[in-house]
């Protein structure tokens, strides 16, 4: 299975012809559009992003009692530096092949794979040019292709990298931040529910924030924090906008303020 | 086939992670996004909208010779009640399989599969339940395994139940209210085109509207209604926006109002 | 492959219930959504953005080594003529196959395959209705079945016609206006790049702008043109929109001007 990652939108034909190289470059494999509004030009927040839905895709895929024999190619572009003189790398872990720009976005897989030295992580700089490449589409005329070569079982078309020389290799694995909004001004963050103690109370646009388990055991209107479907801390206001009630935007800081009563601060 | 409809958006990783779970879980079956835009928390809309797309696919399906072998598997997540106690449901006519919540809506399919004592129309409580089921995201956890199931053509996992048990069975098939409002501001409608005689005059937004067959035959801007391409009434203006000319939004009355020239009322 | 160019829009079951006729229709063919945003009811500014899409996806494929042995299918829907007596056409080029309205849209497609008598350029008139056929959505009804009977391998069902009777035969292979804005504000032209000389000035809303191969290249701020993915001329501000800075709409005529300082003019 092929995934796409990218911050293209979905106006205007990017995506389309990313598809038709995909397919026709490797027939038969599914190619899942799994998000195409991530963080725009910010390789790092878009990579917190993309390490929690990559794993929440795989326990979901697991809990549906259908892991794929072959692990999943991730083609993730979040590339500011296009067109510059930014790395086109592949990278291995155990949740599968992932190929893109080597800017920071694939710095939180690496922490969430144990590190650049763990087992089973591998670092490729792709060497292979297509014979025409645009100046501004590396995703259709280099990432594409070569995702599909991995897809078809192919070795990564480039030189072995040492995983530490990946930008961001050694960053944390939580970023104490707000990262994306959804449609309804709920804002993700970067820190992993996971890592929180149940009680931990969480300050962000002013406020302190309690934790819920549903949005139904809040009040309507009042802002509270969640672990979201992809294991992240979620902020969100019941029947309200988390966004416009607290002013949070991607950004905005996000502090784990444990202990004490919940209010303003 | 496995055809989607929900309210969820295309923004985000919703959509995307359902389908990585069906197309691992249900591999070579094609998957098609029908809808994602459907009315918003909004079951007994969005089931006339459902009801109605079945039936015009189905008969596209026809049109085109194409009629495949296995009956469709229909998942229909419009569930404001997420991370309550509301069921889980499977629900199977002669249209197909149906996979969701049961709040609603499915009742407009079961009316126009000739009601739950009809014959073909059978429903289970489904029981089976993922390792780890998320609080808000039961369409990637829960109804997405079940249909990739059905979509192998295993029988559903749940319990049978009485079609007449679901919620809203013995619904009417009509709902003389605005249910959807397309890009151009055309508002589709509750109502089966088919049961009006050609001459109905309706009456929405303080107006009589007459019947058209085409945009062309009614000066422009002027308000009409004319049988959708899903068979549904829809009120429409040539060369404007209906929903603002007219102050039409979801779940603004229409009114069938037979006889009578139209005209302000 | 089956590559689907339409002005539908992504709101609503439109494309959707394409695709379920695609893939009923043509089991196992690959279905790429190229674009749904094409230039809306403007069949000529649709035809150049087609071409120019037709063109670099093929160029794409061949970059990514991955050459289809059979010719891709376009199903290219702006119709604003629908439910009028325009006619349904195929055209058939050395880029493939191409079904839709014959209003213009496929003229820049004839000019780049060498013009209407060209060898391997022919024209059928689709002669085949489906059994039912709704007065709004031919793209569902008329042409997604005929496409995927090409798609399938089978002969256009229609009668052969004369290329150079379809609408638009004859017409320029460049549009000197802006035919797409995409969601940065960079207005797409219907000028391939290829034909212009390197130091050539286009004037545009009032400006004269010179090339650029990157965006790096350019002070922030300042308007510029390059040649796109697409081999289009495409203007730009680098961080910035240029169709807000320099009042560009689709339609907004690009002049050539060779020579002379950029500056206002």
């Amino acid at each position: 299975m092929i995934l796409l990652f990218t911050d293209f939108g979905i106006a205007g034909p990017y995506v389309g012809q990313m598809h038709a190289v995909l397919r026709a470059a490797a027939p038969g494999r599914p190619v899942v559009d799994l998000m195409h509004d991530a963080p725009a030009f910010e390789p790092l927040r878009a990579g917190h992003l993309l390490a929690a839905l990559v794993e929440s895709t795989a326990a979901a895929l697991a809990g549906a009692g259908a892991v794929p024999a072959d692990p999943p190619v991730h083609l993730a572009v979040v590339d500011p530096g296009v067109g510059t003189e930014r790395r086109p790398v592949v990278l291995r872990t155990p949740a599968g092949w992932f190929v893109g720009p080597d800017n920071g976005l694939f710095a939180p897989l690496l922490h969430r794979a144990g590190g650049a030295q763990a087992e089973g992580v591998r670092a490729w700089s792709i060497d292979w040019r297509p014979a025409s490449l645009s100046a501004s589409f590396h995703g259709r005329d280099l990432f594409a292709p070569v995702a599909a070569r991995l897809a078809r079982g192919e070795p990564p078309p480039g030189t072995p990298l040492s995983p530490a020389a990946l930008v961001g290799a050694g960053a944390p694995g939580d970023l104490a931040e707000v990262i994306w909004l959804d449609a309804y001004g709920n804002a993700w963050t970067g820190l992993r529910a996971g890592a929180l103690p149940d009680g931990a109370v969480l300050e962000a646009g002013g406020r302190r924030l309690r934790r819920a388990h549903t949005f139904g055991e809040v009040p309507a209107g009042e802002a509270f924090w969640y672990a979201n479907s992809s294991g992240l801390v979620e902020i969100a206001v019941n029947c309200g906008n988390a966004a416009a009630l607290l002013g949070l935007d991607p950004g905005s800081p996000v502090r784990v303020a444990d202990g004490g009563p919940p209010g303003r601060t």
